[in-house]
């Protein structure tokens, strides 16, 4: 009951795909454009299965020997670039044996024993996966030494709190850099536990039923740096879970970023001055000595899309998807694949600003100045130590703020007499948390933003990270 | 008060930017990679500019000419694939200009005359995704040719109306197909607003402010198949409605498409046998002769998920962004490249699937039979024809029913006599609604489901896609 | 095979449905919590079904007249607040019915005649949501023409045009102003695109294979204000096209929005003060007096994430459902009231804040005047009018702006001598492009930003919207 | 600048605002329709705050007593419901607040020592959602308990091991219910982490800054069950990862849901029948008796979308947002609190139908049976048994299937005279693996479907349920 013939096709088909079906079939089929990235997995994997089954006595200790040592050509061809990708053969894993059966003959074939393409790509995309887990672990603690430099650097530095992008309350410099320590640490630990729960193995559980060969899965599990090997055959081939988990993870340390990204943009405006980023992290114009544009903070800030996009995606392929295999979860890698190198490419370019950057002291000081920023540590004092009741210290404080105002003045250059015009309890004791950085010093809650608190974190942070 | 020194950087950077800060810089700025998908778009851009430029006088018909023809023989080079793309140019816009000047020499930078690079890639990328809804336009009325076609052939074949996946009344194959006609109609519809709707010209927007020369935005609009030049300079350089309306009209004709590959999945199982997948949209298994693997269909389903996936992408990269061109709007393309091939090629498949599948006639019409599957025609004839009262007409259904499944048959089987124990004021005329070839003659109502209708919507949908 | 006993279900079943099984399926069923919203909806449609009932003679002009006039009692209590919902009758269909019986009697049971749940249920639906088109289809031009007042009052003010949140050229207040009125335009024209396609009436489909009472459809379409009825009853009962594309021209809408809203949050910030919001739209600190907290701008540059948030969800729930209805519909009205509310409310607050906010004109021309904005215009004007070429142009733009920034002044404070000392060509005509007033005023391409242009634009746009 | 009146202001709202910017602003700043959920947080962080402040003398014993008792009974006044909440106050902090203050008098205002709304929405919100990490570990666990159960009733039921849901081997049932319970522990070990990293407390951290007051933030931390207190003010008040952590595990656990909801609804289907749904969670209709309909599944199979949506909307929201505190971040609560109550209905729901459905054994052994689905067990036991290379065996197996489909059978009714008439050397052993039974019995790998390993599987579960 076709509508079509052959002779028909070119046309029905139109221009991208006008050699009809099977141009669309191995488009829709053909993987090796991008999972030969997970070559070094692959071989990696088959390797250890190799070892196991001559351990078992499945193969020939000559048959293992030869494949293993066949699948170490096949390797290093790859990392030299003279392997010679066939989309014919569809995927790595097909081109890996095709070559390898060239090189090592019959004894090939005996690889497959007691496996299947279904763990066999299980196993490989949760080594990449686990991977790039690995890999942010080794990157973030990079950013997050960068950011304790400035900590550090600027422990003592006031500039606005902000609420609202409006001036709240005088922060420190050093303070404002550990929060995104604080955020990156969290992120390191998601990663952690993600990188924890995937550690199984999936290797051996075959199509999906398991096999009646007498493999040793704890071998093969435990030479490829897995925990243990995975408890049910049909979850583990069907399971995306690492994938997904390592997305989320890295969709929250994205959207960290874009907060960072964010405050670096707005930070190098004209109208803000707060930070210099270096000439490497910036763009200028021949013409226009002044523009420095954050070329790489809005990249990086825009990465979340990308990264959550990859995520999106894949909770949608695996909606509803019954078990075990369907060919839908062969869109789960290039997302993955996407999603990684973006936030690989994003955590080197914060670190690399964030490293670079030059918190301006002097404009961060001014602005946080202005505004009778230290209003509400005028109400505090006279809560804390002149005893009024809550009401009557704002009360007070918004009388003396009107009267600076008035005044064009800030309010440390009231003079005490003006300000027991309005309490008679205030004392010369006040003028110890007015000013920006009395305000700060004076904040020495745990947690607080006083230079004394910063450099206590920061002191930890860098046996933390060291 | 950088933290790095270029001694220390690579250890700073880990594998993956070796080469410290300018490697990653370089994978930050560079576009090329991906944006050389816009070659011919952006050589059509030019040589409409420079064709402008002329007629108005700002550059002389010399060097038009020039650069007019040194762009075609850059266009031919890289379709002819001898162009050489480099990286250190950055992106398809210098690529190609480089290359234009060692053509045609210095004429070659008049081109730049009242254009930036922001107007170019906004024409460029625009033209690009219009391109792309005119590929939508011409794929959906193929494939709704090929659904159109199978209702031709099962205008009167019977199968189970589903609700809950459960038989809720007999339907007509051709009835069902043409249901998913509507719903690509619609897609088809919206592609066609998408297109009108960014149909107009940001060429001569320049940098973001206009131009302070004399040139004809209506020329060149019109020349590059624009309704109109864009009307706000700072809208026209910043605005991305285009691709996200794109993408928006792409998902929810992935929405349907993969309603339809799940019921071609679902009806491919051994369970169901609703339908045949030809042998080209299935894979098989050489020693389970049985197996049909509708591995098109399932990938095709996935295809929602990575085109939500750009849309969610590109919509969270454009979520606060000031006016008017920030770096992160870099991000818009590889994620609509992307979505519009996987469109594309689900189009085509489905197209491909659909024109080759063989829906089961038999096993359709048993599996519409069971269940007392006209039990609401006999309701509904019990209160048109007879006159019963609504709930009379349900209760007398109810015994039919059970009387019927006490005899193990089916209510067609009853005769006049038992029907009449149950209500005398059953006739001969009952049994006009009942069996399931009655009961969707019946439903003539216009929209419903009886061979007639379908017949009638069959011509009517041919003559609107001849 | 139950595992669980009545007995044990409390403990089974934890705090949140200690009551067990029935509890939950309660709330699974129930939707008369949120459903009710339909209520109009309902009663509009139930109400053109009985007339054509009767005008077909399928029922009596009596009964319809006694259900016509029981529906508006309905109605009325409904609004007066009397009407006594119940979760047991589960949804706002059946709280309709059960109050009619109990008004009119038996005839009620007649308004079920050639009538199902699912058309009525799809019906209501889809008249609810094209009212929020509506809805949207009369605040955007409200909104535009608070935008196209502020460009009427700024059409001249300089205010730097922004790449990058860096001054790249001056542009004009009213500029700015009328890029947003293309944006909202654009988001008008989606929604009445939206309007018209999803304007075709699903009622008379009955359950999902229409019916064989001799219905007269077209005359409830009409009745109901819809274009057409529904050609495919199984499409018309499971499609949700119109409440994703309402959902996605919203989404695209709160994009625009959320930039606006940013760059308010922005400009309203100390360091900028580009603009100052009425006491209406921000909210302040008692003690702080400088502090303008922008909290309508910053909730409602969220409403994005809210409203595409529901995209996801309704695009996430029709993923791969079969037809025509499963219960997995029901989660669709929810997602889409709490967005149609977000997005109402969103074009009402900034509608309100546009209005009332006030431009703070010195501030915007002072922040334009700096970082040698006009470099470009030099630039220009030294190919326009002496003839340089581009390269040579861009080098004496870097030479003079360079002695600009030497001698401490801005270019159009350089003497002719001085100019004339990097290039010969110059001549007093140059003045005319340098400064940021004469920058504009020179940009008068179609679509640029000069006053003369922006005038003309706001004249159109007043009568478009008047 | 205010381009509207209060008398013209009406007209300009349209209906939903018809009262104008009033309306407006009270429905973006008043929260108190849904916070109200976190009364009990909300008191129960007050009281701990008013203990520690007394504990460090910084109010007095009689206040904080005065204070603890109050809130007391103002909880007790919102559990019975005759707490009178006012949208006048906003939010549930006022409300709470301004009934303390009816009750205790001005002592009430003392609770606001060291403390601001900052920190206190930052710990109720936290409190709330820890709570649903804690529902989710107690409601996980019940679910895998109901799997289990299954999985040992069914522990040797044959039934179809699938990929792309054709039949590719035979799987037992508790196998298949194995599957599933692997997901769900994968689920609460994320839940648990999840919890683990979000308990630290916010308290103390003030407005953003820390405060100047003595307290003591270990007490408070260790008096509400955290771990610790937040190290960090600023990361403490803008830090959503708690929540959007919870809402990625609840989107994973959401995926596996509907991947069980699919499997059922098919399962259900007249064509599968391999399970059948209690009455409880199905419906019926009143004259098909056959009818089933898996509502709850469905219900259940949707709200990944609504628990996504959520995920998104907030991930939306957080991107690019400054430090500390904007009203964006007022978005928040009303998607965890709708995507809480969703996931804990579903796992409620899913804990229900699968303690009370019945694995149709008989039908699930048909279909396993059907296809030749052991010819991979006889080309395994070729290789393994007979000695055969793997590229023989699997031609071998394809002659024997193509004999037996040609005659009709299934392989193991082939004779062994047959069998070696393909390959001499397969002897009567190979009927140990022939058979679905055999086949699973086969599979003994750790991990594999063989029913021992099941039961070994089910009892390591009870054990660790337990």
């Amino acid at each position: 009951m076709s509508t079509s013939s052959e002779s028909s096709s070119n046309k029905m088909w139109g221009g991208r795909f006008a050699e009809g079906p099977d141009a669309i079939m191995e488009a829709i089929n053909a993987s090796i454009g991008f999972d030969r990235r997970m070559a070094k997995q692959d071989i990696e994997g088959s390797r250890a299965h190799a070892a196991m089954l001559a351990a078992q006595g499945i193969i020939t200790d000559t048959d293992a020997k030869a494949i293993r040592e066949g699948l170490l050509t096949v390797l290093s061809e790859i990392e030299d670039g003279t392997f010679n990708f066939s989309t014919a053969l569809e995927d790595i894993h097909m081109n890996v044996e095709a070559r390898l059966t060239e090189i090592v003959g019959p004894a090939a074939g005996r690889l497959h024993t007691a496996r299947s393409r279904n763990d066999q790509v299980a196993l490989d995309f949760r080594m990449w996966v686990r991977d790039q887990c690995d890999a942010a672990i080794d990157a973030l603690p990079r950013l997050m030494q960068a950011l304790v430099a400035q900590a550090e650097i600027g422990a003592d530095w006031v500039m606005p709190g902000f609420t609202h992008l409006q001036t709240a309350q005088p922060v420190t410099w050093g303070h404002h850099m550990l929060a995104y320590t604080e955020m990156f640490a969290r992120d390191l630990s998601r990663f952690r536990d993600a990188r924890t729960r995937m550690n199984e193995c999936p290797l051996g559980t075959a199509a999906l039923a398991g096999t009646g060969f007498p493999i040793d899965r704890d071998m093969t599990a435990r030479t490829l740096g897995f925990d243990r090997p995975a408890a049910n055959s049909l979850d583990a081939v069907s399971d995306r879970d690492f994938a997904l988990e390592f997305l989320s993870a890295a969709s929250i340390c994205a959207m960290h970023l874009s907060r960072l990204a964010e405050e670096l943009v707005i930070w190098s405006s004209a109208q803000f001055r707060f930070v210099r980023l270096s000439d490497r992290w910036s763009t200028g114009s021949s013409i226009m000595p002044q523009k420095r544009n954050p070329d790489a903070a809005e990249l990086l800030r825009a990465k979340i899309g990308r990264i959550f996009g990859a995520q999106t995606a894949l909770l949608m392929v695996m909606k509803g998807l019954p078990l075990t295999y369907s060919k839908d979860m062969q869109e789960d890698k290039e997302q993955v694949f996407d999603a990684a190198d973006s936030l690989m490419l994003a955590l080197a370019a914060m670190t690399g600003m964030v490293g670079d950057m030059a918190g301006q002291k002097d404009n961060l000081e001014a602005a946080a100045s202005s505004g009778f920023s230290t209003a509400t540590d005028l109400a505090d004092w006279l809560v804390r130590e002149a005893g009024l009741p809550f009401r009557d210290a704002h009360h007070a404080t918004g009388a003396l703020v009107k009267m600076a105002e008035d005044a064009g003045i800030d309010l440390p250059d009231l003079t005490l007499a003006q300000m027991q015009s309005v309490s008679d309890q205030i004392t010369a004791g006040v003028f110890d948390v007015l000013g920006v950085h009395n305000s700060v010093a004076s904040r020495t809650s745990y947690g607080g933003t006083a230079p004394a608190n910063v450099r206590a974190q920061v002191a930890r942070w860098k046996e933390t990270l060291a």
